[in-house]
């Protein structure tokens, strides 16, 4: 199903009416002490889930039925709902839970629109710091604290000239922390634990690449819509897309992508 | 010398000038094409020095020129200065300069006052995000955006409940990352790539401890006013005075902090 013209202004308008719905929830919990953290896995690994993540994604999913009843949700902390409309929307309401119980203004509310072939529409929300970043139909742009502007990526053809940011080395497999391994040492600068804000980085110009593994669909659907508005490209290791998750390439220009794609792409 | 209570109004209200002359020349070169970074080190490495760096040292400076034209200056990008007051103000105009570069509101305006004995007052100033730290004479809070809350830090007494921020693993030396990594091994959730933000986050309760090693005196004066002034404890790895930098444990909690010390105290 492709989305028309018409249809824009409704689209950006609810996404924008879910991000305030959610930071409705995750402001008031972020460094209160009623903040109550369960451990999701049962093997003793830390996976924080908080109330701040289940309650913001019940107030998107709110947005999504009154407005648009018919469309598919697929979200992080609840069961997928199937739609009749051909739109689905791909929600994570807290990206970088660690960020936010530790008190680290770099978690985000994450909501893609998928038609079907990837999103079309993406958002990455960071409202203690007052960033809502919106790609949409091919504009991206920021709005901070009541300004809002055009947001794109920068130019950066070479891997010495790269900045990249990344959750390695906490991620991955020891065959991804490899790979990671051989790009990290070549490029400029390489920055750590910045969750979903790195894919904002890059979307407005301030870095170059960001590389990640064992992603889900939640995790890449509202920074693909962004970066891909701003003029970047998000796939996987192999060149595949990018919205099922897994492992993700995104960068800010495509010569760089296909230095960095050679090298991932021979990860096994 | 000591400093007495008539004068804490006027080093305070100081110190709040220094932290607004510095954001006023930060502030526009954050995510500008102005800034034009150099390189300092002429072995390769990357350690970028800015524009924003020097621009902001030499405002502070002028602040104490103006109040306090007796008083000694420690900075990142100049000369020492020496004085005749037995006051030393202790400056790194932007700590993170790597985060400040690639766009990242981490960084932070930091800005310590010594009395012969280490930090009496210190400021952790992120004008971005509009949150500025203070710790002064037994009392610590955080302005944000107009609005002013007492800080403090929060009881953690095991090891296996901490929260550890750290710039690890990019910097140390082989023991120095071997000691850092049986700590990290142990610890509930350990964060990367922060910066001086770490011990703002210390300081309000919302993380356990901060590790760090190869600091200069300028990285840690500003942070330890606010901790100690919120509760906290900052030494060295052997448990003596952290304001010459080197190697720094700082912790909420002393029992934590005594149980670390003893874990990085035979780090050769």
């Amino acid at each position: 199903m492709s989305v028309d013209m018409s249809e824009h202004a409704g689209l950006i308008a609810a996404l924008e009416a879910m991000a305030d719905a959610a930071a409705a929830v995750t402001l008031p919990l972020f460094r209160s002490d009623a903040l109550s953290t369960a451990n999701k896995l049962e093997d003793g690994r830390f996976d924080p889930v908080t109330q701040a993540d289940r309650e913001a994604e019940l107030a998107i999913r709110a947005v999504i039925a009154e407005r648009f009843p018919d469309d598919a949700i697929l979200g992080e902390e609840f069961e997928p709902k199937a739609g009749t409309s051909g739109r689905r929307w791909v929600l994570d309401p807290i990206d970088g839970t660690r960020a936010f119980i530790s008190g680290m203004p770099t978690w985000g509310t994450l909501i893609g629109l998928d038609t079907g072939a990837g999103p079309v529409m993406g958002l990455i929300d960071q409202p203690y710091i007052g960033e809502r970043f919106i790609g949409a139909f091919g504009k991206a742009y920021l709005q901070h604290r009541g300004v809002q502007r055009a947001i794109g990526v920068r130019d950066c053809a070479a891997l010495e000239d790269a900045v990249l940011y990344s959750t390695f080395p906490e991620i991955g497999s020891v065959a991804e922390r490899g790979g990671f391994g051989k790009v990290a040492s070549k490029v400029r600068l390489t920055r750590y634990g910045t969750d979903c804000y790195g894919y904002a980085l890059l979307a407005m110009g301030q870095c170059d690449l960001v590389i990640e593994a064992g992603l889900n669909p939640y995790d890449v659907a509202g920074p693909i819509g962004v970066i891909e508005a701003a003029g970047g490209i998000v796939t996987d290791w192999k060149g595949d897309p990018a919205w099922p998750g897994g492992r993700i390439l995104a960068a800010g220009d495509a010569r760089l992508h296909a230095i960095v794609l050679d090298m991932l792409s021979k990860v096994a």
